[in-house]
């Protein structure tokens, strides 16, 4: 046990008007929202890369954090285990989420990489044991260690797509093992700096195969969470395989996997990619593929990732609209990909920061699901697209072009348009918010 | 015929270093490279829309061309296509591309509007009998008139879906009848303007089904054209569904059509998308979907379409060595979306920005060319590759995770990073620029 | 009168809870906020521009909105006026504003336009004699004719200065004779779609030349209220030379109006600029030149001006808290420089869009309002700041260089970082929210 | 004398056709352009940190190059500067650039890494004595070290200031001391991440008033060169106070420093403000403030500074063109703020990638000298601003409005616009490259 939190007490809800900082003003677990707690609902996940190994570097500045379980060992990382089920403990987190790289030292070798995360996992294993929090996803670190800089599985040497292979049956191993939920693929380093030096054909199918390898080994150790895609557009490559939704969609279509694999959608990645992060989620909701959300927020005047904690809760009431609509999360949830800003020293600063944005998914969960429930919203949708549900309608869409061109002739057809009526529906959203 | 382009002769072939302003200084015609002349390289189409119709409006300020042809009647229809064909014979274009709208009056009904485009047809037809110019593409303007304002297929209202339909399947006659090598459907309110009022589901399927429906009646009529789809992420909407590349293959794989449909890629759309591009076309040709290209430039620093006249040959040149790699233009061509500055207003500025175009596109295709024939810079990519044929390399992606582990730990695998040499790759194309 | 609006009752405030769509749930003009009703905080003004003559149009697509005055003659104007004291009294709207060439048509000559500005702003003086609404600004719309492509003050013909010096006489005329607070200056076409023919250098000092015109025309004729720049960077203009705060600043210094001229900042310009909305207030704020404030909101996702009415209060609250600091509005005040979507075709939606606009602003001045009041956040920020009240900190600022250093040397000065606590004032907000 | 550019022999100019990768094709030092030779008007400079220091690293990735001098030591930081004077020497480079933080190791307290510069100065000192290279400008780095995080100059703690003081004091008699013609303050850490915690009036104040004592040290200690500011909107800061050139400009004039100052103008940094680099350009030659330029590019595609080598000369070119325009450089140069790809493992990389950019800036000067010289683009520049030249035009602008009022009636002035012939200028600038 660490004294890092020394005097940092569970935080507990206490509604919105306490003056307690370290109280939860909107997220009570056992508030029950359309049938469900609170905390079922949201699946909150802490994030080990952001909250336990991330040092405060950034492109023009090294490390600001000074924490006790910096260092290469495995003392230190059994430290920076401990130090992880504290903050866990003290935020109530029913779930975490880390890579291979975040919780052992580096070897000198694979073998020896892979015998330190043995190691931690079991180490981690016993934590879980002794403690309410689970593993929500694993994931390995293909992106760090200048071996990658050219790719994982799309690199152009084939001793990394072998490596890279090697490492993440291992970290499927270890996920599998400590009864992780799902299984998260990020290519961060799965896309290219320039086409000049590129085939972008080969390296394409070779990520499609890796997929496919990926996926029958879970099949055969008897994996029974859900593997996930976590797109994203650029950053650290110039452009990223895993673009956006419809990009990773395309690239299940091609390769059969669009029944397999799932998605793991961030916020940040979508405003990245042009999007908004409840197009994405829409988007996957139709294509069948939404699975887990990475929940932060991207500065809209910045261009590069900036993974903050959520502070907006009516943006992120149209997230978690989309969620519901979805059907909610089954083996996903809500994992927080945030870091903490390179000034906030603290070790309050790390418990306040998931604070806040855990009360902001809450607050936001709360609004959406009250809309939903009551339902106007999807009445207007439903009023807005009746006319296909008028006769002859539907019935059109399997006509060939020139029965219908005859019927807009014969009837002298004239479509009158119809009010969007945006204003009044955001209005609307901003009832319940 | 008109006097409106008075005194400006066929421009025609001078040399870089004429300095002469009506004359080309890199488009040669006839010039051969790679086997095949230089006209039937880049198989230049004008636009019609943007060199005749546009008026020179944009959202702060209304028209400032004045041209003799503008006004609602069929006579100044006819009086435009006059100008259009002394413009494609000034520029000696081989090809133009016109939507309906562009062309022909815009009746009180549909079938007035029908009536209308067959007229004007039949008068482009004429032209085109007695001249060079030939159709590169024809395509149905869905989204400048009020009753496309929620979309055409996508609108929620069915009577728009048949009035497009109707609309689509006209103007695929007309091109039909006008020998086009190509029809484009480019989806500009196929889109949302807010998701709260959408059914995103619904509309895609819709707009799968168009898709699909205009496929069947191409068959047909044996239509031996490519049908093509623009892609452009945003604007007119907020979000289009066309959005890029990788999007619309998702789309045609939902729907079975993509070995029915290619792709009319645009520098402008590619660069909103968040792309280059190079990489559309590369991704593009990789899919098998490579089409056509609609020829502009964006302007890097405007958040919006700005459809200008490309002059930047090297970015140029990355493009076209991405056509020359997916084999050239077959049906497609070199289509200038492009349109001249509000404060453009002079006759010779309509032919000279043209001629710009022209040559930039030229000497971009020369000097891809000469680097795809020398083949540096294939040499190069396939070294990097090279360890992919290797002994034992390609049969590790048959074989499952845990041999590869086996392997990695057996043989202690520890790859070691190669300079991906992108500087040196730059130098080499500046060295053909 | 017409009957437009018919069945629209003017809006009440009625609460957070009403379940009717047609009142306020948090502007309530009467209620007292820091000393002072809110409706004399907001000073809320409904744009002529948007919400009596937008016609629905977009770069891709007409006019969708059908309004019984649009057109281009005198009782038009009369009628457009008539509907917008109608629309005024059913938002019980304090103010509005107004370009000349949205209430007048357009003269064949300067002096008809002139003669149609003085009757209709005759007619609006009747009206403002019989109504609540003022006039908070008035401008003159020097971006639309053609006249104007080239730019007004910075056009390269001086006929064109000199029409727009006329123009800006009449407008500024217009304006004092209904007791406008503020004359607005926008320079839409005041910069350039390419260096290549642009004198930046002489095209800067015609508009700072200018601007001394106007100020100095404003002193004689004793107009009492504000001359305001509104900075926007780009659009229509590919660049504006009034970029924002900081550029509009530094031009007011270069000419001696620092004192003389303030800013209208807008939402989303400020956006487009690469600022948010609250860096632009607090940095006039800083400099002395804070006026009024256009609120609108820009679509983070698209890169043009997309002017949607406000809807997400905690941005809005941010915004309203450093017009709190700045001391409040004095002749300035929330002008809705917001237009409908264009499918947004309904009289209610004309209606609702503004109630919602309004409801968004009430709510986030409240919380802006509590927050100042209780004054954590500023306390916060003192703190922050506390040492450079100690002993010799401020004294440092006079000592020379050399000095500092030995007082280091000898000190071994070795500073140590403290947190910045940026997500606890986060939370913080989030609290009042 | 280090073996790490074993083999590789001073870059020749060997002309446009050679197909020697390490030869200048355009680079030819002593051509004579415009009565000066092209290194005189180039005046190149290699910056150390990107081409000594860097190590490869990126936000989501470690070090990559293996470089014999990396490590923290002295005996390292005297490798470096062999390695980086033979690097110069390879290139033929008149200039370099460096921070202090490149050279010296940092010490545990201020006096030793003063200690730590003054001996590394010696020994550059004592490497520039026998060897061509000078000194462009020296720097000092006060944004890596957790220090820093909360600014410099605009620390909330006051000994951040003094620190701060000491250390642009100690860098700035170092630079004296080796001579070099200009010193560069770069305010990375001089903005905000956040507005909630920061007093930007007290923190503009503190950076004017640090900005005057630090011109006050540079005459006291006879410093002939150029003190200049690096303006940088964002990153690492999500606000720099030095956000571009006109608010560079405005706080100048605001400390009384706009004859005292001048400007170092990024590429990237350009495009990350929004603008072009030859906006910046012009607008600094303007404003009188033209001082260096950083040379480089940043990828249209990415949202952050990405520090490349140019090798688009046609842009370069426009740049260039603008330079020409303010007369050359005096006492600034072109430094190339430009980095290795870190997938650009090898000396040969290192080496070629200057080749590259010092080639692309050659054959844009060359180009835009001859077209400068030759005249056309100034001549129809001109012509468009004749007007200015009638009578009557220049006295308007000492007019009164109502007098020009009084004349536009009079004369019933009806301006007609004319071409602004954007495209033919377009292919005017194609002309020449
Ligand atoms: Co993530
Ligand atoms: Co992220
Ligand atoms: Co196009
Ligand atoms: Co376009
Ligand atoms: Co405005
Ligand atoms: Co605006
Ligand atoms: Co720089
Ligand atoms: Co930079």
């Amino acid at each position: 046990m660490t004294d890092f939190f020394k005097g940092i007490a569970p935080i507990k809800y206490e509604g919105p008007e306490t003056t307690n900082e370290f109280a939860f003003r909107h997220y009570d677990p056992d508030e029950v929202i359309l049938g469900k707690r609170m905390e079922d609902h949201l699946r909150f996940a802490v994030a080990y890369w952001h909250s336990l190994a991330y040092e405060g570097g950034d492109p023009f500045g090294g490390q600001t954090f000074l924490r006790p379980w910096f260092g290469a060992g495995m003392d230190q990382a059994k430290l920076k285990a401990d130090a992880a089920f504290e903050l866990f403990d003290i935020l109530g987190a029913p779930f975490y989420a880390f890579h291979d790289l975040d919780a052992r030292p580096e070897g000198a070798t694979f073998a020896e990489s892979k015998r330190n995360l043995e190691e931690i996992t079991d180490y981690l294993g016993n934590k879980q044991a002794s403690h309410k929090t689970k593993l929500l996803w694993g994931t390995a670190n293909m992106f760090t260690h200048r071996r990658w800089m050219s790719g994982a599985a799309t690199n152009p040497d084939p001793e990394v797509y072998a490596y890279a292979a090697a490492t993440v049956k291992a970290m499927l191993d270890a996920t599998h093992k400590l009864g992780g939920q799902n299984y998260v693929l990020w290519g961060g380093r799965e896309g290219y700096e320039t086409l000049l030096n590129t085939d972008l054909k080969a390296e394409r199918a070779h990520a499609g195969r890796f997929l496919q390898q990926v996926v029958e080994y879970a099949h055969k150790i008897g994996f029974k969470g859900s593997i996930l895609i976590e797109p994203k557009p650029q950053e650290p490559s110039k452009h990223q395989y895993d673009y956006d939704v419809a990009t990773v969609y395309s690239f299940l279509k091609d390769f059969g996997l669009e029944k397999e694999v799932k998605l793991n959608i961030e916020q940040g990645h979508a405003i990245l990619a042009g999007h908004s992060f409840e197009h994405e989620l829409a988007l996957a909701n139709a294509l069948g593929i939404f699975g887990s959300i990475d929940m932060n927020r991207n500065d809209y005047q910045s261009g590069w990732d900036t993974d903050q904690f959520p502070n907006n809760h009516p943006e992120m009431a149209l997230a978690y609209y989309e969620v519901l609509r979805a059907g909610g999360f089954t083996t996903g949830g809500t994992n927080f990909d945030a870091k903490l800003r390179r000034q906030s020293l603290d070790p309050a600063d790390l418990v306040l920061s998931h604070v806040g944005g855990m009360d902001t998914c809450a607050r936001a969960l709360r609004a959406a699901a009250y809309l939903f429930e009551d339902g106007p919203l999807e009445a207007a949708r439903k009023a807005r697209y009746a006319g296909w549900e008028r006769e002859g309608a539907k019935a059109m869409l399997a006509q060939p072009l020139e029965a219908i061109e005859k019927a807009v002739l014969e009837n002298n057809i004239n479509p009158q348009p119809r009010s969007g009526r945006q204003e009044r529906l955001e209005n609307l959203w901003n009832h319940y918010l």
